[in-house]
Formats: C-alpha cells, sequence, structure tokens
C-alpha cells in the first residue's frame, strides 16, 4: 500500500472508536491499544473502568503510547456515543429482545461505508470481562455485532474480540479506500493472487516461443517423439501455464534448455575446472 | 448457524494445522492455543519449542486443554509439514526475493477451497517472537501470507497473528461450507484455483526429493555450481512451489531430469531409429 493510501485508511478510520465499559483488568486496556494501533484505529473510550490509570496498560501498548494520551475516560456509556452516528454492542449471548445483528465482516463494512459516505462517527461497544453488557447498555446500540465464533467454545476475551473488530475495520477501510482510488477496480476487488512481484511476468506471446524449446529440447533427448507426442506437449502447457513465469525464471529455464542442448549435441564442452561454469541467469 | 454446519466447518478446518517453530514463551503457546479453539481449528505442531511443557501453557489455554492433548511436538520444521500440500510462511518482512505473498484473507479462501476440493492438508507457520521465520524456513513455504497491519505501527505479536489467521480461516470455511449447503450459490465463486483434477497432487515430502534431483542434474550439466549455487536453489523453489504439481507431472519433470543426466554420462544410447523412445510418462 502506497504512503497515501495508509494515510487514507487512517483518516477513515479515525471515524471508528473502540469503546470498554467498567473494565476490570489494566491488561486488557493496554491489549486494546495495541491492536488499534496495529490496524490504525486511534480513539479509545473508557466508561467507568475499575482500575485506572495503571502501569500494566503502558506495558501491553508498548510502542503506542501517543494512544494511550488521547484515552478518553467517562463515567456514562451516552456521553461515550453522543456524537456518533452509528453504534454497535458486543454481545455473545442472544438476548430476551433479538437486535438487528450483523457479523464483525459486515458490521465492519457498514461502518466504513457510514464514515466514507457520511463522514458518520461509529462506536463499537465492549462490555466486562465477565459480564458482558447489560440489556439496557445494548439496547443504546443501533446493532448488535457478533465474531461467529466456534459455537461450542465461545470464549473470545475481550482483547482477541477488540484484535477481531479492529482487523475487520482496517480490512473495509483499505477496501474503501481502494475503490475510491481505482473506481474501476471495484467489481474484482477480491483478486486472490495480487503480490507484488520483483519482475514482470511474460506474456502469452513470449511463451509461445518458450513451448517450442521445451519440446524441442525434449525431442532432442529423445524423451518426446516428435511424430507422436501423445499428451505431453499439453501437459507441459497445463504445467507451465499455471506457473506465469516472470522474465527472469523464463530466461532461466531456457537457458536450461539451450544448455541441456549443447551438452547433448557437443558444443558444450565440459569444464574440468568449476570456475567457468555459466551462472549469469540465477 | 446448524449444528450440522458448525460440524462441516470443524471438519474443514481439522485439515488446517498451526505450526509455531521455536516458540520461547509459554504463554504464547497458550494463547494459540485459545485462539484455535475459539476459531473451530485443533491441530498445533511446535517445531522445537523452547519450554514446553510449562504451566502457562495450560492456564492461557483455560477450556482448550483437548488441544494440548493433541499438540505434536517434532524437532525440525520438515517434520511438521511433510504430509501439507500448502505451506504458508507469515513474514512481516519483504526478503532477497520476492515470494508469492497473499493477505490473510485470501489465503485461507486458497486453503479452504484446497481443503473442500482435494481434501489438501494446509499449514500456516509463525516465527520465533524476536525474529520471526529465516529465509531458508520461509523458502520451504508455497506461499508467504501477511496481516495487512498499519504500516507505522506493523507489531502484531505471534499470539494476535495466530488469532487473526484463525479467525480468517474460520470464515472461509463458514463460507466454504455455505455454499456446499446451497448449490445455488456456487456459481458465483469464479474461483480460477476450482477445477476438477485428474491426477493428485504432490505433496511437502515428495517436492522435497524433487528439487534435489533437480539441482544435481543442473550441476551435471554445469548449468549449477554447487558449489556456489547462488540464488538458483531459490528461484527453482518459488517457481515450482507455486504450481502444485500434480503425481503425473512430477513423475514427467523428474523422467526429463534423469533423461537428461543419462544422456549426459552416456548411459542413455541415442537411437538411430524412433520407434523405441520412452514415452511412458505421456
Amino acid at each position: 500500500m502506497s504512503q497515501t493510501d495508509n494515510a487514507a485508511v487512517a483518516a477513515h478510520l479515525s471515524h471508528v472508536r473502540i469503546v470498554m465499559v467498567n473494565t476490570t483488568l489494566p491488561a486488557n486496556i493496554g491489549s486494546a491499544l495495541r491492536a488499534m494501533k496495529t490496524m490504525g484505529l486511534c480513539k479509545l473510550v473508557l466508561v467507568d473502568p475499575k482500575t485506572y490509570p495503571h502501569p500494566d496498560i503502558d506495558t501491553l501498548a508498548a510502542g503506542a503510547t501517543d494512544l494511550i494520551e488521547q484515552i478518553e475516560v467517562v463515567e456514562q456509556l451516552e456521553d461515550a456515543i453522543a456524537d456518533c452516528h452509528l453504534v454497535f454492542g458486543t454481545s455473545a449471548r442472544s438476548r430476551t429482545i433479538p437486535w438487528p445483528l450483523l457479523d464483525a465482516r459486515p458490521a465492519a463494512e457498514k461502518s466504513l461505508n457510514a464514515v466514507a459516505q457520511h463522514g458518520q462517527n461509529v462506536a463499537i461497544i465492549f462490555g466486562r470481562e465477565d459480564r458482558g453488557l447489560t440489556n439496557e447498555e445494548l439496547a443504546l446500540a443501533n446493532y448488535h455485532v457478533t465474531i461467529p465464533v466456534n459455537e461450542e467454545y465461545g470464549v473470545l476475551n475481550v482483547a482477541q474480540a477488540i484484535q477481531v473488530i479492529c482487523y475487520e475495520m482496517r480490512m473495509a477501510a483499505i477496501d474503501i479506500v481502494g475503490k475510491i482510488a481505482d473506481p474501476a477496480a471495484t467489481m474484482q476487488v477480491t483478486d486472490s493472487e495480487a503480490m507484488q512481484w520483483d519482475e514482470p511476468l511474460v506474456n502469452h506471446e513470449q511463451m509461445q516461443q518458450f513451448y517450442p524449446h521445451l519440446e524441442k529440447m525434449l525431442a532432442e533427448i529423445e524423451f518426446m517423439d516428435p511424430k507422436n507426442p501423445r499428451l505431453l506437449p499439453l501437459r507441459l502447457r497445463r504445467l507451465f501455464g499455471r506457473i506465469q513465469l516472470d522474465r527472469m525464471e523464463y530466461h532461466l529455464l531456457r537457458g536450461i534448455f539451450s544448455r541441456v542442448q549443447a551438452m547433448n549435441n557437443g558444443s558444450w564442452k565440459k569444464s574440468t575446472s568449476t570456475q567457468d561454469e555459466d551462472q549469469t541467469n540465477a
């Protein structure tokens, strides 16, 4: 990601705050800050924390001290979310009254859409370590959000839950910023193979010189009968077609083919020492 | 999610193992188990852990004791991944040679596709707390996987990274199981990897016989200096690691290597007619 993009992602995420209610363990606050900073969130609001401040927060949040300075401490949950447009309450249990419920991923997409399109502020509220949020607190949320965990062991602690939510928020922000930067890419964003590569990949035209070379070499070492090659050319095309060779790999392989040919027809003289070996391609 | 679906998700995730190399802090092993169990993964392999067993593991993995019993401890990374088809190395840094790199989400999609379509085994390797994985260890992977963190503070610890990866694996498993349950949704998978394959794909262990054979052949035709191979072995691993050879391709290529060797040392006598050519592999 470019620096500009990273800044744009950060700008979007600055609208998303984490709210922790009645947190008991300072270590969880520290872990939350670290998770937030790693994912590019910066605003933490503590509602009536049991122990604050505390050195454990600083220890666990090593390197995220700038976020410690920005922590806001309030007495009432209402104060933490007053200027927010979209409020999510985290809840593992189903409640007496069903609430609009979103998984973490669609919740993050909804949040970042709200930020990008309307400049809204978003809050995600996390409850006490032992009891979560009360029904009254959950009722302050627009949506409840849940992380789809193993139903037989659904015990993410609060720091882990914040980690996952912050990660999804970042992924949604990256997605939104990418779409803004390149609207044409919107349809096929999830290019699973989109990777940074050091060499350009060879095109179809170059590969059409690669296969005849390979087949000629195979014929010369009598591995393939050019008059009756059977399925071999097809298998080789299927095999190398899956790789998408880069330019250096292409020349490396063609160099090997040429060496085999030269060895085979005697035009390459075996060296007696090892010093004159051709290593230009590696 | 229905109970059946939860079981199907668990069955898929049983093919995905977490591998931790040279872990120093037992607490990180405990946290990893908890993260795994929460997301429905069950298999942890420890490669030469510094401190094991240790009570901190049990404390941090509270409620995941069944996973502790299933932990496998091995001495070499190779032993941890021998029966795996798809191996991911986690890496924050860019290396001398760029490797096929996927973000956590597409990596998880690729993994669960490999499980669902081919019943393959998948490993995700996590490195030391302080130094991550070595270049040699990373070269054993088909792909490198990265979590797209804040570039100004990219310091997920190993437990947090395992949490995010396990979460993405679960999300991908839920997605796959949902598509199996609802075949109508299958059409929009648009997965380039979704192909019926006629031959089983070879695993990591077989590939570890492939590379030495290839390198021996290259040394014999004096294309590679075994005393100073430079980046060539790494480039070849990166190249063939991208394909996932099937069994026939594997034997086809090894057959070519053997023929080149035999031609080169004179043990294969050139035919005068064309009728006795070896075509058994095509």
